[in-house]
C-alpha cells in the first residue's frame, strides 16, 4: 500500500518520504519509485524524521499498529490518513473491533491533535499502482470530521488521477471499513483477484 | 423497487405477479409493465394468493415490514428476497438495526421456513429499470446461508441482464445494508442524483 499511495503521489508531483524500521527497506523503495516516476521519493526509519514538517501523514500500516505510530506523530495538527482494514484474518468472518466502531476512530483517539481522515481502504494495492480499474480512475472515499484535512487528502488524490468521494464524517470509516471486509472476502471466491475496485457509477 | 425488479424480471422471461394493499395499484402496475416488455404480469392484494407456486418472493417492502410480511407467507420453503435497507431516516446517521445485525437476519428470523436471500438492496430502482448503469449490466450482491437458494436468484439475476455476485452468508447482509447506507448519505452531497450504483471492477 505504501507503494501504491506513494507512485500516486509522486505522480501527482508531491515529494514522498518513505519511513520503515529497516532504513534500507525504505531507501530501496523510494529510489526505485523515484526512478519509475521521475519524481522524489527519501527513505529512513525515524517517524518523527519523517513526519516532521509533512503536509499529509499516511499511516500504511495494518491495524493495530496505527494506533501505536500516531502516538508517535509531532503533535503539530498534522494531517493523518488511516488506510487500514481490520479484518480478523484468523476467521475471515467479522471485523475485530466491535461492531459499531471503526478502527479510524480508534486510531483517532490515540491521538486528538492528528486530523485523521480515511482514506484508501477500499482500494487494493495494485490499482494504485496502475492508477485506474478498467480504464476509468479509481473512487477513493474520504471519511473525516475535519473538513480542512479531508480537502488535503481529496487534493492529494486529484492530482495523483484519482477520484476523491466525501463519504462524510469520520464514523462513516464504520461503513467502508465493513464493505471492504465483504469485497476481501469475494476476491478469491470469485476469482477477481485482488486487482477489482469498488466504483460508483457513472 | 417493486417496478425496477419486475421489469428485470419480466425482461428475463418470468411471470410476475405484483401484490399490493390496495389490489388497483398493483394490477394497473402489472398491466403498464405487461405493455411495457411484452412479458406477463398480473395484480392483486392477497399475498397468499400471489405467493403460493412462486419461485421467488421479493419482499418489495421497506424495513421492517418484511418482518411481518414474510410471517403471512406459505411455509413451503419458499425462496424469499430481502431488498431492504434499514435506514435511520429520522437521523441518517446510522441504521435502525444494532451494530453487528443486519435487517435480512431478522426477517429470516420470523419464519424459518422461508429460505432468505439478501439481493438488491444496493441497486437504486431507477438503474433496474434502465437494466445497467454507464453502460454495463448492474451488480447485484447476494448474500444467503442457502446456496440453491441463492443460485435461484442469481438465475433470476442473471436472466435479467444484470450481474450476479456471490456475496457469501447471509450475515454477510450487514456489510451489505452498512454499504449502501452509506451509499445513499453520498447522494446528495454529491449530486449522484439516487442513480447511481455501486460496482465491481473490472
Amino acid at each position: 500500500m505504501a507503494r501504491g499511495i506513494a507512485t500516486r503521489a509522486l505522480a501527482g508531483g508531491h515529494q514522498v518520504r518513505l519511513v520503515d524500521r529497516t532504513a534500507a527497506k525504505a531507501e530501496n523503495l523510494a529510489m526505485e519509485l523515484s526512478d519509475d516516476t521521475g519524481g522524489t521519493a527519501t527513505g529512513g526509519s525515524s517517524i518523527e524524521e519523517g513526519a516532521t514538517g509533512a503536509a499529509v501523514v499516511v499511516l500504511a500500516v495494518p491495524y493495530p499498529a496505527g494506533r501505536e505510530v500516531i502516538q508517535q506523530l509531532p503533535q503539530t495538527h498534522p494531517v493523518v490518513v488511516d488506510i487500514s482494514n481490520p479484518v480478523d484474518f484468523t476467521t475471515f468472518d467479522s471485523l475485530v473491533v466491535p461492531p459499531g466502531v471503526s478502527a479510524a476512530e480508534e486510531i483517532a483517539a490515540e491521538n486528538p491533535g492528528a486530523r485523521l481522515v480515511k482514506a484508501f481502504n477500499t482500494t487494493f494495492a495494485s490499482t494504485l499502482v496502475a492508477g485506474e480499474v478498467d480504464g476509468r480512475p479509481l473512487d477513493v472515499f474520504l471519511a473525516s470530521d475535519d473538513d480542512g484535512a479531508k480537502e488535503t487528502v481529496a487534493g492529494l488524490v486529484r492530482d495523483g488521477g484519482l477520484r476523491p468521494l466525501d463519504a462524510g464524517a469520520l464514523r462513516r470509516a464504520r461503513e467502508l471499513e465493513a464493505f471492504q471486509f465483504l469485497v476481501m472476502t469475494m476476491q478469491d471466491r470469485l476469482g477477481l483477484g485482488w486487482s477489482s475496485a469498488v466504483k460508483i457509477l457513472p
